[in-house]
């Protein structure tokens, strides 16, 4: 079942010529999941979104499938038990994307330290106890000379103690486009690269439909449905104002941002939840991924334009001082920096709370008078369970029409690439499929790797072999192209390098070599024009730039 | 062992004659704590009370011992578990004053509520947690119906649910006066209605002792101390600023209000924990006791003065309305009001914080340059905890003078009363003493309820029954009057109707009965003039009168 460039022109087709049930403005995670949930009802559903999938927020996390630890510090239990159990859900369905790993927090004798080795204790407790984890991942504590023996780099100097718990890795972007191949396979009718600019309605002021715009083209047209929801993130004030409708703001949306450096510059065995140390009252996380260490977060209210938010040197010196002063003998410059992006969390206004850092970071859904459903907030992992909520919603304005549609349990559906035979060893699947990749000339790593990034798809992956064989790039690299492109709507370089694959954000040393084959390829198979090429050329050398912060480097 | 006012006139000769190593003052339970600490360690220790014991704050609670339930919404982990912890200390070492028992918090679907049907589970799961509740008292939650069924009287619109958890029952000034009497026993020298006027200075500007004041005969005289211990709750910066030292204000008491009724009037099963209704962040306690229910309490800031707080026309305005509101065809009126006491949280100044409420409930120890230390703040079940805690700063004094006494874990000292064989079968205990009873004479019912008020010492009780039968009373409150005077220090009949036992506060409805035949025993136990028996009578009718709420009733 193919899912390219093609299969876009099709729905855009069939866009403009069938009425839909629901329509989804927002390809982030959100959207995805409205899209899984709606199209394995039955519901003739349809996805739109005016960049790629998840260009936005959802390829732009700290990609963690967590459930939000810090919060319980303000007792918000609720919310994390809601999204600490969905951990579990989605380990399951997407085994490929979501995986159990031993976390550790260090607990220092700071100033404005947030918790000490008592708290620490309790609150992993009430982690576990709100996530319901299994006895064999639960939460232990240790003495200080056991945080450095497993992190030695951890600064020594008031360190007291160290909690290891349960959280899941995962990679955003991937989470998001598994979902929406599942929504494909369920029959929605999907396309990036194509914008809402207005609403149709009927002479009851009722949206019946949008106004569309193919980015690609600039091709306008209209798209009918029921029912239109809004899940375009921190664009969903934009989406709710468009032309006469002229709500109040609701998105106050905070940026974060996070740093990637080599792992030799910031050697760490497991991710590390720490403090500041700098009495702020908010903590980072540190990452290993790869040859990587990647950590973040900043957290501070974000003006716009909501496109590729800015990083500035405040970021760079906050994030840079936080991680040199946690670390021993760890001295990290802007030089140090090989990639880095920010991204938006779409928080709604709580007025009764000014501090970005204080808000809690649940979800809303708010229903227009015109009719516009609009689904905001949460947090990803959440985004299932956002899903059943808006349907809520959703199925009360059918059921007002005496419309119905099946029901279905979306916790059971794994995401594409996730059907395997046994998620808790998602190792034993890796391995099952090793000999097929390195019969194809793949190394055993290579092999393991792609079998661990598409899960059960990795199947198609191999299928494209003789196809790959035509692009002038590593195998791996190339089969990775083949798939994103007849099976995962990639329609830009940046779509493969930012959210097919990761190696924009976690191999940016690699692109210099990639770039320009996979330029080709794009040409090849998309029939660009050599003005396209240039164009796209451009825009690549300009991320490239942007992402590993040429315009902050020293010589 | 007696412990009289033959017994006080001979430790004020021995106050002026011995020097002491450590004097407290003030006999709340918060001294009372530090007493029994330092003379089980074999310090020469002397407490002194400008009132009787317990005559403040201590004997003005709620009467419970909890852990504070509530400061987990504050996620403040470590005071709740420290001080839940305690409750099973004294449990064990006073079965006789504080005793296990399933109290109930209903949870209401309401503007402000405390929490919802989840929270409340999550809670009560962390206050066990952190209590280390054993398994046969864990908390359980209930479905609406099983709250109606154990509560008749709650309102059933907008109950939800309920959760049934461990906390102690307990008598607040009998806590008090049990921990005193073995004080005494270990050797501590305790005087009450003494008054600490002024301190003694050496020549280094340290304080070398007080001047005392014996309250009832306004002589006053020197003790002298290595070190003076400022347990004065509400007026600790009274105590602080005698004379020339003039330091800053560091209590700001809120006060407490709570008020009796007929058990008929609000007749319910246990003790009941809820939110006012009045979307306030405010929970009261309803708690029965023999054939009375009291409920209380409010929280608002005091200013003085501090002895006898008044209780305003908007105090019980405000906890008939939350009572009314919060029962089913209950209507309570100022009317239905038989007693009541208003009490003062020794609060220290918590400078972030402005909300009383929100205030969380520690203690704090200060050093004055003169050497005085000052413990304040804190919670009633943490008393035995508080002491622990200023022997650490008066034994890191004497080791810099080189002084060392006996260590001691308090832990495993019974209190006076308390030393029955199975602390956790208390109810075997008053059977095996019912025969003693009422072979004397008393009813079933009398005996069981001596033994469960007075423990072991009820064999000391049974003694005084010679003594007991020259008094024109019932047996049992002769048995009673007599104990409280040969045994612990009664000097006035409110000491005996208010904090030797609770006839003031739970049997209001006896005192016009008892009043003539008490005074008539103090005058001739304790030598009264007839302007004496005036002062005193008309003292303990001032006294009924406020109580009563007799200025807010009508006819």
């Amino acid at each position: 079942m193919t899912w390219s460039a093609r299969t876009r022109s099709e729905n855009i087709k069939s866009f403009k010529e069938n009425k839909l049930d629901l329509l989804i403005i927002g390809g982030g995670v959100t959207g995805a999941g409205v899209a899984l949930h709606g199209a394995a009802r039955n519901i003739q559903t349809g996805l739109i979104d005016m960049q790629d999938f998840a260009g936005g927020t959802s390829s732009r996390s700290t990609k963690l499938v967590h459930g939000g630890l810090r919060y319980l510090k303000q007792f918000d239990v609720e919310l994390v038990a809601d999204v600490a159990k969905e951990r579990t859900v989605i380990g399951k369905n997407a085994p490929h994307i979501a995986q159990p790993s031993y976390m550790l927090m260090p607990v220092y004798d700071e100033t404005g330290a947030s918790f000490n080795k008592f708290t620490a204790e309790v609150v992993l407790h009430l982690y576990d106890y709100l996530a319901e984890v299994d006895e064999e991942w639960a939460h232990y504590m240790v003495e200080k000379e056991e945080v450095l023996k497993a992190e030695p780099s951890l600064k020594e100097a008031d360190l007291n103690a160290g909690g290891f718990y349960l959280d899941y890795t995962n990679d955003d972007a991937r989470l998001t486009i598994e979902t929406i191949k599942k929504a494909h396979e369920y029959g929605a009718i999907i396309a990036n690269y194509v914008k809402a600019v207005d609403f149709l309605y009927d002479d009851q002021k009722q949206i019946k439909g949008i106004i569309a715009k193919d980015m690609l083209t600039e091709e306008e047209f209209e798209i009918e449905a029921g029912i239109v929801i809004n899940a375009a993130g921190p664009w969903s004030d934009e989406v709710r104002n468009h032309k006469d409708a002229q709500t109040e703001q609701k998105m106050f949306p905070t940026k974060g941002v996070h740093f990637v450096v080599s792992h030799d510059k910031l050697p760490i065995n497991r991710t590390i939840y720490t403090d500041t140390g700098q009495d702020d009252n908010r903590m980072i996380f540190v990452i290993p991924r790869g040859n990587k260490t990647y950590f973040g977060t900043t957290d501070t209210p974000f003006e716009g334009p909501y496109e590729d938010p800015e990083i500035t040197e405040e970021d760079i010196d906050y994030l840079l001082k936080a991680i040199n002063h946690r670390f021993e003998g760890i001295h990290l410059t802007v030089n140090d920096l090989e990639s880095s992006w920010a991204g938006l969390r779409p928080l709604i206004q709580d007025e009764n709370n000014s501090d970005p850092s204080g808000i809690s970071r649940g979800h809303d859904i708010f229903v227009e008078e015109d009719g516009l459903i609009t689904i905001a907030g949460g947090k990803l992992t959440d985004y299932r369970r956002m899903a059943e909520d808006a349907f809520r919603v959703i199925d009360e304005k059918w059921k007002e029409a005496s419309i119905s549609f099946d029901s279905v349990d979306t916790k059971s559906i794994p995401l594409s690439g996730g059907d395997v035979s046994d998620p808790n060893n998602f190792q034993a699947f890796i391995e099952s499929k090793r000999e097929k990749g390195t019969a194809l000339g793949l190394t055993e790593e290579e092999a393991d790797s792609l079998a661990d990034w598409y899960g059960t798809n990795v199947d198609t992956v191999y299928e494209m072999v003789d196809k790959a064989k035509s692009y002038d790039m590593p195998l791996k690299d190339a089969l990775q192209l083949a798939y994103a492109l007849e099976h995962e709507m990639a329609l830009t370089p940046e779509d493969f390098f930012a959210r097919r694959t990761d190696t924009l954000l976690f191999a940016i040393d690699k692109m210099e070599a990639l770039k320009e084959p996979v330029l080709d390829a794009f040409e090849k198979e998309l029939n660009w024009s050599k003005e396209d090429r240039e164009f796209w050329n451009q825009q690549l050398n300009d991320r490239m730039a942007e992402t590993s912060l040429q315009q902050f480097k020293y010589n």
